[in-house]
């Protein structure tokens, strides 16, 4: 599969925000098909490729690939030459799969449970265990910066500056010194600023 | 960082159990530290390396790995030629990711909220949406068979063999057919067993 032919079920106020930008981040070319969340009907082709109807939902040369986390890296290593994602051997190749894996088993959840006021459930079974241990986790890890894994920018910060930005945005989570520094950095990067733009057309147009 | 020092945080009645599988699969040596959960403090070693407490965590050359959808796809990246990880550029490296990340994001997720009989939360929030879609999807992808991601045995096995394993024995998931068909396989394979039997003498002296 070189060059697959890309198609990315969208919508800019979705999780889908941060794949286009990762999109431009390596200058990739997709379709994109906006989802309409205020239909009262899901896109049929939407369903066929993914029958939970979520976006993101990629679909590349046939390939479906759905899940975040999963999509992230799939297109991050379309372009090894962008050095987004750290490869096989790489010292950092551990911490770029933790990080990319702890969003959507921990990060995620545990926001969830915390905007639902709900437990973490007993300590066994949650992924997470404890909503300030995560929390504090991720501050340490953006005290040293500039980006997720230190001075390189990979995938990982089109996730989380993604995310980070709509959980302080609804009030999930505080937007600490930390986490507005990174927000800052990630919003002035040129490929963020042309991802938003374009969202911003295709709302408009909508 | 070719043939890392593993070091893991185990404990056989955890999460951690099918990473050691893998490793058999793998024929990767490890150092194992029994994790006591019933230990009144946890162990500070863990603490150190992992903050949130929580087994399956990895330290591979000083590096920490933790989660466990990373932790079998760069134990499976140690050792290629074993072929439990879909190269990049190969047909099936989409659904590899798409499989794991599912298993993380969004089946743990909705197994979890079953069993605590939690709703989904709102639409938009839900990494899952609906339960009965995540296990009608999963059941579809077991019906090709006769592994995850059909002929090919890979590194989601090791994690969907085992969780599948623990889900249908709690009574969390309906052990349907192809379920079952699916668990018999995994249980059959020589690994598997050598993991378990290494798990039992762990736990039978501990």
């Amino acid at each position: 599969m070189q060059n697959p032919q890309l198609k990315l079920f969208h919508n800019p106020q979705s999780r889908s925000a941060g794949v286009r930008i990762l999109l431009e981040e390596l200058g990739l070319a997709a379709e994109f098909e906006l989802v309409d969340f205020k239909a009262p009907e899901k896109s049929p082709a939407l369903l066929a490729a993914n029958p939970l109807g979520k976006v993101p939902t990629l679909i590349a040369d046939g390939v479906v690939v759905t899940e975040q986390v999963a999509i992230y890296q799939f297109l991050a290593e379309l372009k090894p030459e962008a050095g987004l994602s750290p490869a096989v051997g790489e010292p950092l190749r551990g911490s770029y799969l933790r990080a990319l894996a702890f969003y959507g088993s921990s990060f995620e959840p545990a926001m969830i449970d915390k905007a639902l006021k709900r437990d973490a459930g007993q300590r066994g079974m949650s992924p997470y265990g404890d909503v300030a241990a995560v929390e504090q986790w991720l501050r340490s890890q953006l005290s040293v910066g500039p980006w997720f894994l230190g001075e390189r920018f990979t995938a990982v910060d089109c996730l989380w500056g993604t995310a980070l930005g709509w959980m302080t945005q609804f009030g999930l989570l505080e937007a600490t010194a930390e986490i507005s520094a990174y927000l800052q950095r990630f919003a002035a990067r040129p490929a963020v600023q042309r991802a938003r733009a374009l969202d911003q057309a295709l709302l408009a147009g909508q």
